[in-house]
């Protein structure tokens, strides 16, 4: 084995707005430790936080049940508006641990959906941010929100934005801003008036660049974090181009690396933003070992 | 010489806007025969045009004289504020043959302008509509527009940008999709907040896309116009990047080129919007002898 020089990114695991969730969560149950916690999905993309949670007593639900008494909790990436009144139905308290970001994102849909812009949303139809972003949208237009994941999904939605007089672009806060520079000009070729939110996150684009220059300085990047997250997968797709990569969970998958990690000098890590700091330290020290 | 199959675009020569204004200019002077009658700076940038209405009395002056008596045209590309002021202080009538899309860029410019966005003009920073468009921009913020004409200057102004929370977009009507596609991008990475208005005017845009359609046919193309007229220029250029091509002013200089056109068979002849007709008439006819 030769030896090691294991770098860690300065922006690497929890964020802002994820931090912020896990600890009003926590807060929460403390507080009310005989009253039933839960949240509405994953409160972030992150496994293990997700069973610590369980641990102390806060349950991730996937639906809304019939009778709900106790507190809910409403998920870094934000629910819909329709999810908000059936919730203000039930016997429960709400705390909405939404990351701000997130809910500018949401207000920006909204503003622009009622100023009579055309929304698109620039992320991936399926995860639920933009689920939530395009429900508030839909909720103050006629118009349906549309919502481009790439360069190639663009031309599909041509004959739609060559009819839209105002067009207005939000931007899921963990796409890349690769993805968003390439789809861009093709609306804006088609286009006459055209409104944008760069709504990147600006942790999520530190994280990004951050992540590009210590690829360049190493032999190899391991991006530590759930392979549900959209900013973790982001941050090895762009890193990857750079540099051989490996995407882990936890310390645990190294062992398939195990040959490759022996030859190697020089490694860099980094980690999505809902990847825990306990993780990310038993990855360094399994390298170490 | 080979036999000649020679393909005129559907649209070459003059848009609507300047024979709006060429057709405006020569009844001015047919119903006003007895006064003088003045255009400030080129009506059209075509040096042909410039001559015939010299040869009907209409006389194109650089700069504003001591005294003005009379008619003055304002030219398509429009003027400054503080040129209309200045006339206004003469004694002359105004008739303003601005072009009805060019107008509308400097209200937009305005506007953006009033509402609070930095200004940026996609365009060549010398030209007359681009010095009117930021003249008009200016009137209306403390904060100076910023003319931007290709993708290596964005650089030069990206501390600006980023400082910018509202970034406001107008492009000079006669420039290629090409280059704003490359120039946006750039810009949209590094603002919060972005308003586009596209005001690449749909004749330039028709021009450019039919020219590059016909460019695959044939085997040379004829670019005919003013070299100080920015939609022909871009002609050339979009269509030199695929076929071999010539910028020609007249028939006149077709000459230089005898040995290659006799030579060639499948030609393909476009025009920009300040080339009048009778001009690309001439030249058809030079290449058939």
């Amino acid at each position: 084995m030769v030896s090691k020089n294991v770098k860690l990114a300065n922006h690497a695991g929890f964020c802002y707005g994820v931090k912020r969730a896990v600890d009003l969560s926590v807060k929460i149950k403390e507080d009310n430790p005989s009253t039933p916690v839960y949240i509405l999905g994953q409160l972030i993309h992150n496994t293990q936080v997700i069973e610590y949670l369980s641990s102390i007593g806060i349950h991730t639900i996937e639906t809304i049940p019939e009778k709900l008494n106790g507190i809910c909790i409403i998920r870094t990436h934000g629910v819909t508006p329709q999810t908000i009144q059936e919730l203000e139905q039930k016997e429960c308290q709400i705390i909405d641990a939404t990351c701000p970001d997130v809910k500018r994102v949401q207000n920006k849909a909204r503003s622009l959906a009622e100023e009579g812009y055309k929304v698109i949303i620039i992320g991936k139809p399926d995860h639920p941010e933009v689920i939530a972003i395009k429900a508030h949208a839909d909720l103050c237009s006629e118009n349906e929100a549309i919502v481009i994941s790439s360069e190639e999904e663009v031309e599909k939605y041509l004959s739609t934005i060559k009819k839209s007089k105002k067009i207005g672009i939000v931007i899921q806060t963990t796409q890349t801003h690769g993805n968003f520079k390439k789809i861009l000009p093709i609306i804006a070729e088609y286009s006459t008036e055209l409104k944008v939110y760069n709504t990147i996150c600006s942790a999520t684009f530190k994280r990004q660049q951050e992540a590009m220059t210590l690829a360049k300085e190493v032999e190899l990047m391991i991006i530590v974090g759930s392979k549900s997250s959209a900013n973790t997968t982001h941050l090895a797709e762009i890193v990857s181009q750079i540099k051989k990569t490996i995407h882990i969970e936890t310390e645990k998958e190294l062992d398939t690396y195990k040959d490759l990690i022996n030859i190697t000098s020089k490694i860099g890590i980094t980690a999505g933003a809902s990847t825990p700091g306990f993780i990310i330290d038993q990855v360094i020290e399994r390298i170490g070992e």
